[in-house]
């Protein structure tokens, strides 16, 4: 952490500054610029010091060097963390393929997309049981009763699950039947749900908030690999720009930076990302071009009934044509598209 | 809800269009426009109905033109909503002021600050037990305790109190101990907790998300108030743009638009808005000239030694600077800083 | 200038650093974190160093620390520069009125608007010779007849002027009819024009870009100060977000922010800055009571038949009624509304 | 456009906006929906009467259905425009890459980058004469010097030009040497600057303004279009949002949707969109995964030492790499390297 005096700062402040730093504990190191004088603060530095170094007089502003996050830092552990689930393994050469519809609706509109994906080459299967509505007045997901046909679909096809969990009141529910919980968009920062999926130790994949900057987003990674957690996806599903074409503005560039700054595996969602099926394909090649772990994309036996988000979901047609332009695209970055271990299936 | 047709759509296309909607029980009406040809939907239209349309051949857009959210709207209550809490009232022609520190740290700190805010004129006492934090290494509130604190507070100076309710969990207790609920920012969109807090009948304060919409925001105050609830304020906080200066974007106008177009107070809270305590005060200012029922600013016996938020907090001095300074900007237009009502003092 | 080395980095990088430095002529200061490597730079450093130094082996990352611009800072001059144009003072205790149509579009229409500004109590007449349009199908203002009909006005009612200058082409033949050249949002990075707006020594008011941060609001304004000219107003008028319900989101906030920063006036535009007349007097109260120098609206004899920006307009009635109530706010905050001085007035 | 009356308007109100539609010489069509009235208005439409009708009594809102933008559309063009120059095509099958220096530095410099862009396989030349800076303190390029050693490299490598022109005075010196001419972003909406380089025959690229919505950017095509010329490149170079982490966030689905609405050939600028070179080889193969008619990028001989945006440019080696790795990603997509004609090459 490094303190900048303002242009100006009296001898006192300075002194004031330096006692503060040392009353916590830690040491300091002084610089004097041609404009300014500049305090370096050495040792375990905790993230609230900032903003009690900050309102001292004479200070113009603080700056954290150390990254704040840690246990998913690529610097803290180095080699990529991979995750297997049911016979399928996520984050090495292979590029996971999770598809299903956005709501599980029925018995026959999921077993229906379920054979599907499985026909096409997806490895695992999704479908929103809880599902999270803006307005109170529309489709809220199946509850309980999704959560059993997902179950029973993974009986039927051997496909792991994943599906959402939106509060920690339905954890445990969630966790009995799916095989990979998702923690959505919107409580990215529901602190309490982020400890309690961590607890379950089950694979947690945790979608970036809607305005969420890359550093918050591993800092909410943070709080579930604190629990002793280690079977974490992060995933990105579009941020919230000025652009009204798209239902968010899915930013590609963060594959490659969490690549970098962290070891956990980076899934990739168009569905959700563009808000419109025909924009699916393009950027579902995008992001595997640019080195994602997987995709997650909406899958519908009927888009224009679908109760939810019909309009990004693919129909089988679209599911298999992407299916096919993934391979190639997959293979010129040295991966493959990842197909489920023959032993794991049920 | 109109569709619009893709210029040189088909007739058949047109007429698939009109049987669904006939098909959903509803009516139809055609227009030919010089380019276009467009679709009126009539009736009580369900929101998917906008993607079950919109996906289908021959469609451009469809465009919504009934607003969502009806109880919060004020075409539905055209009447201010006046929210009585502790004989003290918001909603009218009086300004509330809400004001103690970001986070309860102590009793020492806290009745310093109750008695600092209550003599300046204060009138509500904030103060947070259960706190959001981006990181898990950093300070996360005193919980229960601090909760009772709170109660001691009220009890030993006759102000209500205000503290944020975080997880399902903790409804019972906050609702036990706060006279408003907080639903904070990160939460705007936990649906679960919003009905939650709905079913206390407690009034209930929900801050802006990060980055709601205002239409979102007022989407988030219906589920509230489907509960039954009807006593809700609504809180600016700022918005996250891409200016680094202030931590947020505080969006003043939010103010005269939700007084235009829901029945509901709205407070503004400059603290967070800005998470610079140089700018409360002209940003307090701006929100009373712009018509706020009220404000919310955190004040710190000692800011500088702050467990939380110390940067934005005000000390006792500039409090009571701000407090002198309301008093005209409110008389300006035609209100006056809110006082407790004798009698309700216990 | 700090550069933060990486975790890990080698002696040799951190030496390879050190040369770098010393090789641009400048000093280092070394520092060692109990984490990471820092090392000071010292010396009059030029903007493409970071660069320079960022693509370095072992460099983490580089972070400025004096701000970028200079001229235009009140550190560099700490007193309050004021502007004087035609007896008007803009700057000190004054809150000065603009007002006038967004476009000029006739004399009559132009007089009927400048009688009206005046008789109400404004001091400086806008009008808009050269529009920007978004499309190229759309009205893009009188050009040089707009101008005449600008020097006209001030001939007949002894107002000053201001106007918009959109090319290196137009900055003479707008110097000759204008008091004030206003630079707008899309021009802010225009930097060619900035120098010759700036050649010219007449007052110059230079809006914020579109998403410009206030820093680089504050270069481009060191672009025009560069030339030796010191009457330049800034003009807060709005920034893009992802909120549709305006056409901007006014950033109240920059206000007390460029007071705090730097010596120049700050004027507020909430008739662009919001897009509808109706919040236009909540807005302009609010930026004066959070200390703005003054305001610029959109008057209109007939809002309803404008050619351009008619939704942001006042008409006569509207303006009159902020202009009543702009008296007590900017009371409240120690101002009065600026008068023109009489012997000023041809 | 679609007029949408408020709840309860009035028949006189309804009455009053058919009247000002007639007098605009275009015909309404009325439907009486459960809840609101809205009123179709038929007929060659100008953009401002949006506004004229938005402020009339009882309008709730008005909806423009028709794009405003034609020459630039696929509904008015639909065969995809391929630009020819210098023997190489852009927008067929083929994928173009243009790099170079950010900034001409000196003939050495450009000499090396151009000898090496070409030995890996790029096809045009890309380097800054003039170049905009955020502070007038930094470097802003060797003007007509540069200009002359571009023209000199294109005589040796027989490798077409393209850099940007900044100011309607340089159009014609830029034209006279440079094979394509480049709007850059901050010009984006400089409508002068649009006009006088549509009227110079000569291809355009026009980069996407910081804050653009994909419509301002087509409208500002449009401006370049209504001048005659058809050689235009649209060229997508990051966004502005809150995210910190690069410069700018690129705006991968803007090239699918571009393909969908436009016939315009669309580049995507993978060292803009991100500011750092680690990014972008990984975006650039997203950007021609996602259908990219090309991309440019910087490439500098030693970007340790550039003076202009080092951070973000490959060193040789690394854009040897890029190139190796775009084959195989083209291919996958069904497109191809582009490469240069022979016959000429002078």
């Amino acid at each position: 952490m490094i303190v900048v005096m303002k242009f100006g700062a009296t001898d006192a402040q300075v002194n004031n500054v330096m006692e503060r730093i040392r009353a916590a504990g830690l040491k300091e190191h002084l610089s004097h610029g041609v404009e300014r004088t500049i305090i370096g603060v050495l040792g375990q530095i905790y993230p609230e010091l900032k903003d009690t170094l900050e309102v001292l007089p004479g200070v113009d502003e603080v700056i954290r060097v150390s990254k704040p996050y840690k246990l998913c830092s690529r610097e803290f552990h180095p080699k990529d963390t991979v995750v297997q689930v049911g016979g399928v393994t996520i984050g090495g050469n292979d590029v996971v393929v999770m598809a299903g519809p956005c709501a599980v609706e029925s018995e026959q509109q999921l077993r229906e997309a379920a054979v599907a994906v499985k026909a096409a080459g997806g490895t695992i299967l999704r479908g929103g049981a809880f599902k999270p509505s803006t307005s109170p007045y529309s489709f809220r997901g199946l509850g309980k009763t999704g959560l059993e046909l997902l179950a029973q679909m993974k009986a039927e096809t051997g496909m792991p699950v994943i599906t959402e969990v939106m509060s920690v009141r339905d954890v445990e529910a969630v966790a009995q039947h799916a095989d990979i919980l998702q923690v959505g968009t919107r409580n990215m920062q529901n602190f309490y749900l982020l400890e309690e999926v961590g607890k379950t130790g089950k694979p947690i994949m945790l979608k970036r908030g809607l305005s969420a900057t890359i550093e918050e987003w591993l800092l909410a990674a943070e709080y579930i690999l604190a629990q002793g957690s280690k079977q974490i996806l992060l995933c990105e599903r579009g941020v919230r720009t000025f652009e009204t074409f798209t239902r968010n503005t899915m930013d590609i560039s963060a594959i490659p930076i969490i690549e970098k700054v962290s070891h956990l595996p980076i899934i990739a969602d168009p569905s959700h990302g563009t808000g419109k099926w025909y924009l699916v394909i393009p950027m579902a090649l995008a992001a595997v071009a640019a080195g994602a772990d997987g995709i997650m994309v909406e899958v519908h036996p009927h888009p224009d009934s679908a109760l939810k988000d019909g309009a990004q979901s693919l129909n089988f047609e679209n599911f298999e044509k992407l299916m096919k332009l993934l391979v190639p695209v997959a293979a010129a970055v040295g991966k493959r598209i990842a197909s489920q271990s023959a032993s794991s299936i049920s």
